[in-house]
C-alpha cells in the first residue's frame, strides 16, 4: 500500500502524471490547444517543420531557424542500409506496417550515435527519427508491393518528400496542403497512452530512440484510440447517396456502432474534425475523386441527423477518424497505411514531450499494490 | 485539471498503477516476494525456467510441465538473419550493447508472427522474446570482439547455454548456479519503471515485443536503478585488502557516494544482496579468482563499518549491485554487459506483467495538466 494511501487507480484515470506546456485538450469545450495555438488557427497554416519547431521551442521560427530546421531533417532522411535490410526481411514475411515502423525507426540509434559527438544527443535523437520515420513507411509500403524504394528528394519540405517516396512522382500543391493540416492536427493531443510510454521510458534518463520506439509500440494497439481506422468503410460499403438512409438506418437498428461518430473525450465536435474537413474539401477540389467527397459528405450528414434520432442527446458528431479517413484516402494512402502515418505526425509531439519531460528530470515510477501469495516454500520437483 | 483533483503527482510518486500477483518489495523489512516466494526460498533452488513458469502460471512446473516450456524456449534461441545482419551492422557502429539488444529483441516480431496462426499470439511472443535476448547479448558480445556468434545448444539450459553462447565453452555447474541465483533474483521486482513501460504498452492491446522493446528502452536510463553498475570498481581501484580503509577514508572524506552501499527503498539490506553473497561465495569456491573475493568481501566489512561511522544511524548495507557485480564479473561477464544480463533475467518479470495486465484489460492513461499559453495568433513568417 502506497504512503499516500491513495489506493489502486485502475488506468490512472484522472491522475495527472505530467505537466506540459504541449497540448490541451478540452474536450467539454470541443477545443484543442496546441503550444498556444487553437488548432484551427494553426492547422491550415503552418508546415510540419513550422509546427515541429513550434513544439520543440515553444515558438514559430523565423525564415532563417526554419531553413536551418527544414535542411537538419532533410539531411537525415534517407535509412542505413541496415534498416533497409531489416525493412526487406519485413517484407519478405508480410510483416504488418507498424511492426515494421517499431523495428526500422529502433535502427536510427545508428546513425544518431554518429552525429551526436559534435553537439545535443537528445537533439540529433529526436531529428534522427523525426526525419526517418516517413522514409520508413514509404520504403516499406513499395517493398510490400515488390518495389523498390524511392530515394528522398532533399529540396522537398518533408510533407511534400512523404508523398514523393510513396511513389506517386512530385504532389501537387493541394495534396500537399491537406498532408500538413493531417499532421498538424495529429502533431500532439495531451498525455496519449503513446506519447506517456515515451515520457516514462525517456524519465529513466534513456535516449529519445528509445521512447519514440515505446510510442509506436503504444500507438499500434486498438485501445490506443486516435488513429485513424476504417472510418470510411461505411462510406464504400453505401456507395451510392441515395442508400445512405436505408443503409445506416439499418446498422443503427441492429444495434451496430458507426464508426467515424462520436468520441470519447469530446463532447461537442471535435475542433480538429473541422480542419480536416476544410483540408479534405480543398484536396478533392483540386486533385481528388469529387464524387466520393460528396458521397462522404451526404453520409456524414445523414449519419448525424439518424444518430440524433436514434440517440437523442448524445450529440454524436463526425470524430476526426471520418476526416481523416476521407483526408488519407484521397492522398492516395490505403488504410494500412493510416496508422504509420498519424505517428509521421505525432512524432513531433512524442519528441517534445520527451524534452519537456528531460528538464524536469523526475523518474516516472508509480507503485503497484501486491495481491498474490505469501510465504510459499519451495517444493522438490518431483513432488509437484 | 482531473475530475479528482488530485493535481500533479511528480513521477507519480506513491500513486498505485497496479495490483501484481507477481513480486513485493517490503523495503522497511527488507523482503522481497516473487510469486509468493521469499527470493531467498527461490533463488538458489530454482533454474530460469521454473521462474519463468512461476510468474506466467502463478505455479511451480511439474516435471513435464517444466520439459516443455525448456524445450519449448530452446527452440526458439536461434536469431533470424536479419537479427544477426542488424547485429553485425551496430557492432560495425559501435553501437552500445544496450542499444543493440533494443534493436534486435524488436526483430522478434518477425518470428512471432509465423508461430502464432496455431496459438495464443501473446504467449508465442512471450516465448519468442524471452528465448531470443541471451542469444542477441552473446552474439553481440563475440560481434563486438570480431568473432563469430557461438551458435545456442539445444541440449542446455537457458542460464547455462547462455554462458556458452559467450563463447566460454559448456559452463561448470558452480557457474551455471550463480546465473540461475542472479536470474532469478532480478526477475520481477514490483513496478520499476522498465516494468511499469511495457505494462503501459501493452494496456493498449498491443503485442508483447512491443513491450518489451519499450521496457528495454527505459532500463537502458542511468536514473532507472536495478541494473547493476559499476559497484566493483571501487574493489579494483582498492587492489589489496590493507588499502581498503585509507581509500575508503578518504572517498568519504570528500563526500563521495560509496557505489554498491545502501538503497532508496531498502532501509535495511537487501533479501537479493544475501542470495547473491550466497551464490558468489559458491561461485568463487569453484570457478573464481578466489583473491578478488577475498578482497571484495574485506572491502564491504571496511565499507560498512566506515559508512556507520560516518553516517551513524543510516545503516547503509551492501546492496544488490555489490554482489552483483562480484559475481556477473565471476561468471566472466565485462561491465557493459551487466544491464543487458539484467534484461535477460528481468523479461520473465516483463512478459508475466503484460500477461497480467491484458488480463485486466485497463488502458493507462493518466491526464496531463495544461501550463503552456492560449489562443496565440498565427503570424506570417516574415512578421515573426
Amino acid at each position: 500500500m502506497s504512503e499516500r494511501g491513495a489506493g489502486f487507480v485502475p488506468g490512472l484515470e484522472g491522475v495527472v502524471a505530467a505537466e506540459t506546456r504541449l497540448s490541451h485538450v478540452d474536450g467539454a469545450a470541443g477545443e484543442l490547444t496546441v503550444a498556444g495555438f487553437p488548432v484551427e488557427e494553426l492547422a491550415n497554416r503552418a508546415t510540419f517543420e513550422e509546427v515541429v519547431y513550434l513544439l520543440w521551442h515553444d515558438a514559430l521560427p523565423d525564415a532563417g531557424q526554419l531553413a536551418d530546421l527544414r535542411e537538419a531533417l532533410a539531411r537525415r532522411r534517407a535509412l542505413p542500409r541496415a534498416t533497409l535490410d531489416l525493412l526487406r526481411a519485413a517484407a519478405s514475411e508480410g510483416t504488418p506496417p507498424m511492426d515494421a515502423l517499431r523495428m526500422a525507426a529502433g535502427t536510427a540509434s545508428l546513425r544518431a550515435g554518429d552525429a551526436s559527438a559534435d553537439g545535443d544527443a537528445a537533439y540529433e535523437e529526436a531529428l534522427a527519427v523525426v526525419a526517418c520515420l516517413p522514409t520508413i513507411v514509404a520504403a516499406y509500403r513499395l517493398l510490400l508491393d515488390g518495389e523498390e524504394p524511392v530515394d528522398p528528394d532533399p529540396e522537398l519540405g518533408h510533407a511534400a518528400n512523404y508523398l514523393y517516396m510513396l511513389g506517386g512522382g512530385v504532389p501537387g500543391d493541394g495534396s500537399v496542403r491537406a498532408l500538413e493540416a493531417y499532421l498538424a492536427t495529429v502533431a500532439d493531443h495531451g498525455l496519449n497512452a503513446s506519447t506517456f510510454a515515451a515520457r516514462v521510458i525517456v524519465s529513466t534518463g534513456s535516449d529519445l530512440v528509445s521512447a519514440v520506439v515505446g510510442a509506436l509500440g503504444a500507438l499500434k494497439g486498438p485501445l490506443h484510440g486516435g488513429a485513424p481506422g476504417p472510418a470510411l468503410d461505411v462510406v464504400f460499403e453505401i456507395g451510392e447517396a441515395r442508400r445512405a438512409e436505408p443503409v445506416l438506418r439499418e446498422k443503427l437498428g441492429r444495434g451496430e456502432r458507426l464508426m467515424g461518430f462520436g468520441h470519447r473525450v469530446y463532447k461537442v465536435r471535435d475542433p480538429r474534425a473541422d480542419v480536416l474537413a476544410t483540408a479534405a474539401e480543398l484536396l478533392y477540389a483540386t486533385d481528388g475523386d469529387a464524387a466520393l467527397y460528396g458521397l462522404a459528405l451526404e453520409v456524414e450528414k445523414t449519419a448525424v441527423a439518424l444518430l440524433e434520432e436514434h440517440k437523442p442527446g448524445r450529440n454524436l458528431q463526425t470524430n476526426v477518424e471520418f476526416y481523416t479517413a476521407l483526408l488519407l484516402h484521397g492522398l492516395g494512402l490505403p488504410t494500412e497505411l493510416f496508422t504509420p502515418t498519424f505517428a509521421v505526425g505525432r512524432v513531433a509531439g512524442w519528441t517534445a514531450h520527451c524534452f519537456e519531460q528531460t528538464e524536469r528530470g523526475r523518474l516516472i515510477r508509480p507503485q503497484s499494490e501486491y495481491v498474490g501469495e505469501r510465504d510459499r516454500r519451495w517444493l522438490p520437483i518431483e513432488e509437484r
